[in-house]
């Protein structure tokens, strides 16, 4: 089962997700690839200028074990809450990583997550997200230019 | 006179962008904010994993002249042929300084750019872009969320 989220869907679940965010912040982190057309809007709505991404990659190593790498910590100048965002927490080990990652790198900032999609299976939980994911997602900003016109 | 430059819009002048570029690229970075919501979708166009973002602070000395700082320069691997793209090529001076910072820190990449939009008056002119600017944009990243429904 597939289904396609159009940009109506998103913006009508991004008018959802702000509803639920609590606090305010000063920086917003994308996980990059996913996260960074959350993160550009989000900035814009709350009217944080300090809007960074960080990348991970993952690694298959001889058992079949999937290791992620983080890599472009951003430098979040004085930011002290972080708000980290992606558009899917699936298996959450890569939200759980960036967190752990974030947290050691800055010990005096606190880091709230959010996203569009959460799966339950996940190892970690956002503090808002909108939907549980139960099928697989193709978003517009994978599927929109592919379409012939 | 303003324009507000819609989801459609920009999906349109996505199609049109991606028939302009030539070459193929290792990793895109996006001149945070504007860039990121064109680099993740470039990014999934091209299946270019490599997405990266690059911030930038304007400061106003005591002249009034603006002065631009380029922070949190990606860490590209080993990428050779990078595009660099922002929504809009304005005065043209983010742009310049992000390729001169990214050329002196990446001696061996080359580096293209691509927007949406550019001024005649700007001191750099990408070498893809969609339209020329005559009034002000107001882009559905900026707009959409605010709108009540």
């Amino acid at each position: 089962m597939r289904h396609y989220y159009s940009y109506n869907e998103y913006l009508s679940d991004c008018k959802k997700l702000t509803a639920l965010i609590e606090g305010k912040f000063d920086a917003i982190i994308a996980i990059a690839r996913g996260g960074m057309t959350l993160a550009h809007m989000l900035g814009e709505y709350y009217e944080i200028r300090e809007v960074y991404s960080i990348n991970t990659i993952g690694y298959e190593d001889n058992h079949k074990l999937g290791k992620t790498v983080i890599f472009n910590i951003p430098d979040i100048k004085s930011a002290e809450r972080i708000l980290v965002v992606d558009d899917i927490v699936d298996s959450g080990d890569t939200m759980k990583l960036v967190i752990e990652t974030l947290s050691a790198e800055y010990p005096d900032s606190s880091f709230s997550t959010a996203s569009l999609f959460y799966k339950e299976i996940a190892v970690m939980k956002p503090d808002w997200y909108v939907h549980i994911a139960d099928k697989w997602i193709d978003f517009f900003w994978s599927e929109d230019l592919r379409v012939k016109s």
